[in-house]
């Protein structure tokens, strides 16, 4: 049997009940980050771009646009959900291969869902599902597909996509795997879009993708049977080296959703340990902000190569600004979204602060590690040493962290109170006889 | 400046009246041949797929769905006509780079066109630009692209759409150029999808992609300014070797639109020669079909990898089967949509022609050339050779069989006073003032 038929049957023929009480847990709290996310998200301005092309286009207001007051098709709210969720790059993280995995599986799986009156365990398992099929794809293309250029997020997002739809649709093996045959021949998104709108773009188009790609399935769509593993599949054509056993091993006993970290840090992941380390070294007696005279980063390779901008002038592009973020930690001893907003990129004291980080590549530095060494106006130096960041799957975010960030992210949109009584529900997710209306 | 850049200024900047009289009259061929294939298509019952996605999304009817009797919003217009269009492989080539560039640009402009009512004239401009920008993209990443498994009016695709739909919005150089950052990271698409919905799936969606990235450009949605040149972009990511210096050599003196020919059958482009020459060799006094005992064709390495199918099963499939294609080609002297049906698939007596066909690659043999030689009972030989395909550059298809075409695929939907109508109206396109229910 191919891979993706045998990821399409796994998916298919799960039933909740055979979910591990952790993996339950684990798939809950990744939904309760996500919204929180995307509910910040959805007071962004530039979600309106989108909003005014839904209300041009019109159509039957079947699923909601979180926080935003407006339901809208499904495939508009697939998109727009999938583009708040990954807009302040506050989501989780697959650590193995730097995917997000949630951002563009759930807003699959709410969309139908909520329509349909799904049961929350329905959608545990569906978001789940994704996530390990999705995880798993991306453990057998890394870190080829990554490092050819590929935003892995907006590309292989679209089978995580197409099984949590497939799943609330309630799709056979075979319709699976002809949703996961039209998903894949859409996986698009490219690295050149960071620090744009089109990065969040990519994982609302592959939300939208996936869920289009199982309505097209459930009603007689053909494709590729075997769209990963194929001559001309997404594993040759976008990926130069690939290990699909990776995808199928110890499916349903092993489970890649523990590999799947929340994020402490409001932009892109490698520079978490930094943050860390700047927030830690401003706690210490002898800080003094004004005295740094130099900050040396000694940090995994990647580090540079995604996020090494020294002069950032957006708040976008603070996201993925190494720099920006160590500034920030020390400054702020934060890197929450108020860190990246374009006032705080421009401001002077932080771009002077800024202009004093060097980074130093250390091939043996593990990616969730580093060390950074202030040198002060004494010449004297501080120096911390961070060996797994928050957030990594050595050192989650703690159930009571989780929920402080969700009634910090959700409470703008949806008053306190509001984000608390959504928290207490999204806690017993697995209680809830429908998920219509459960997320304003 | 980038070639992104260049090209965006180029597209927004042209005025009708700058368009060569003979870029005209192509772009109106253009027009001409895909409405006619889609209009043909739009019988097909797997277009049902879609319009039942369309109605139970919902939506203001702002564009029609050619043929169908239905008008829906722009993206799902531009989705289902492109889908209609480059279904039955019928449609143009840009015989360079083997893509079909008037399939995924030709319902970008249009919906919105129509929308707006914008003139023949306007239509004519958005089509000759987007279909001359796609196709100096593509040479610019042939063959490297497409030998990578990319199907290249999938992915390419995108930037005609984005160039069409920019020109009938009215967006500027910098809009143009935000919309071809959208599109590119939208490009997808692999071959492992031929033979399924899934690859005329491609060319619908490169449509909507294209439309829906000029009409985010034009709501202020950002993106990467350099999609094709940038060290992550398309043409890095998408493509092992490229060269953007031809994409813009010459530009606006020497057009591209004039490598791209109209099919005069019904499938893969590359079947083409030897079509001509089953054709040729059908109509010799000595040929009996049933006296034919071996069947050798000596063709270009690209037959064999593209359509070397010795046993399709379904219409779909006889299109990529060089041996079908002979094999009616010798019993009916044609390659008509008809030929292509299940029916005529699975018909015995095409089946057991197409057993005896035997494919030897000569690598120098140019791709619109071929050999064919029959052996026949009695131990005599029949060989005919095609120097240039009907239908190539050099060998165009001429407007009187163009027009011929056109009737025969367009009197089904519209009957034939309707299809007659609608061709006068075409061929005086820029007397229009308004395309709007021009097509319906």
């Amino acid at each position: 049997m191919g891979v993706t038929r045998e990821l399409a049957e796994f998916a298919a023929g799960a039933r909740y009940e055979d979910l591990p009480e952790a993996v339950v847990h684990e798939a809950k709290r990744d939904v309760i980050n996500v919204l929180g996310v995307a509910l910040y998200a959805s007071r962004d301005p530039s979600l309106q771009v989108f909003i005014r092309h839904f209300e041009a286009e019109g159509g039957r207001q079947r699923a909601t646009v979180w926080g935003a007051g407006l339901k809208t098709t499904l495939a508009n709210a697939a998109l727009a959900n999938g583009y708040t969720a990954h807009l302040e790059d506050y989501d989780d993280t697959h650590f193995p291969t730097v995917m997000h995995p949630t951002s563009p599986t759930l807003p699959a799986a709410f969309a139908p869902a909520e329509e349909l009156g799904r049961s929350g365990r329905d959608l545990i398992a569906a978001v789940a599902l994704g996530i390990e099929v999705c995880c798993r794809i991306c453990v057998a293309v890394h870190p080829w597909h990554y490092d050819e250029g590929w935003h892995i997020t907006g590309t292989m997002g679209v089978f995580g996509a197409a099984i949590a739809a497939s799943r609330i649709l309630g799709l056979d093996a075979e319709a699976t795997q002809r949703a996961l045959g039209a998903a894949g021949t859409q996986a698009a998104g490219v690295r050149e879009a960071f620090g744009t709108m089109a990065k969040p773009f990519h994982a609302g188009r592959a939300a939208q993708a996936g869920l289009v790609s199982a309505l097209l399935a459930q009603k007689g769509f053909t494709s590729a049977p075997a769209i990963l593993e194929g001559r001309r599949g997404i594993g040759e054509v976008m990926s130069p080296g690939r290990d699909f056993s990776r995808a199928t091993d110890g499916l349903g006993r092993r489970w890649e959703i523990f590999n799947n970290g929340l994020k402490p840090y409001a932009c892109g992941v490698v520079s978490h340990p930094a943050i860390d380390a700047a927030v830690a070294l401003r706690a210490r007696p002898r800080f003094d902000a004004g005295a740094v005279q130099a900050i040396e980063a000694l940090v995994h390779p990647l580090v540079p190569e995604l996020m090494g901008r020294p002069e950032p002038r957006a708040g976008l592009e603070g996201k993925f600004s190494v720099q920006h973020c160590i500034a920030v930690g020390l400054i702020d001893g934060a890197a929450y979204p108020d860190q990246f907003s374009d006032a705080k990129v421009n401001d002077p004291r932080v771009a002077a602060l800024r202009a004093k980080v060097r980074l130093t590549v250390q091939e043996s530095m593990p990616e969730d590690a580093c060390v950074l060494r202030l040198t002060l106006a004494d010449g004297s130096s501080l120096e911390e040493r961070i060996d797994h960041a928050t957030g990594s799957p050595q050192n989650p975010l703690s159930d009571d962290r989780l929920a402080d960030k969700f009634l910090t992210l959700a409470s703008p949109a949806l008053g306190a109170a509001g984000a608390r009584s959504l928290l207490d529900r999204l806690w017993r997710l697995d209680e809830a006889a429908s998920v219509a209306g459960l997320v304003p």
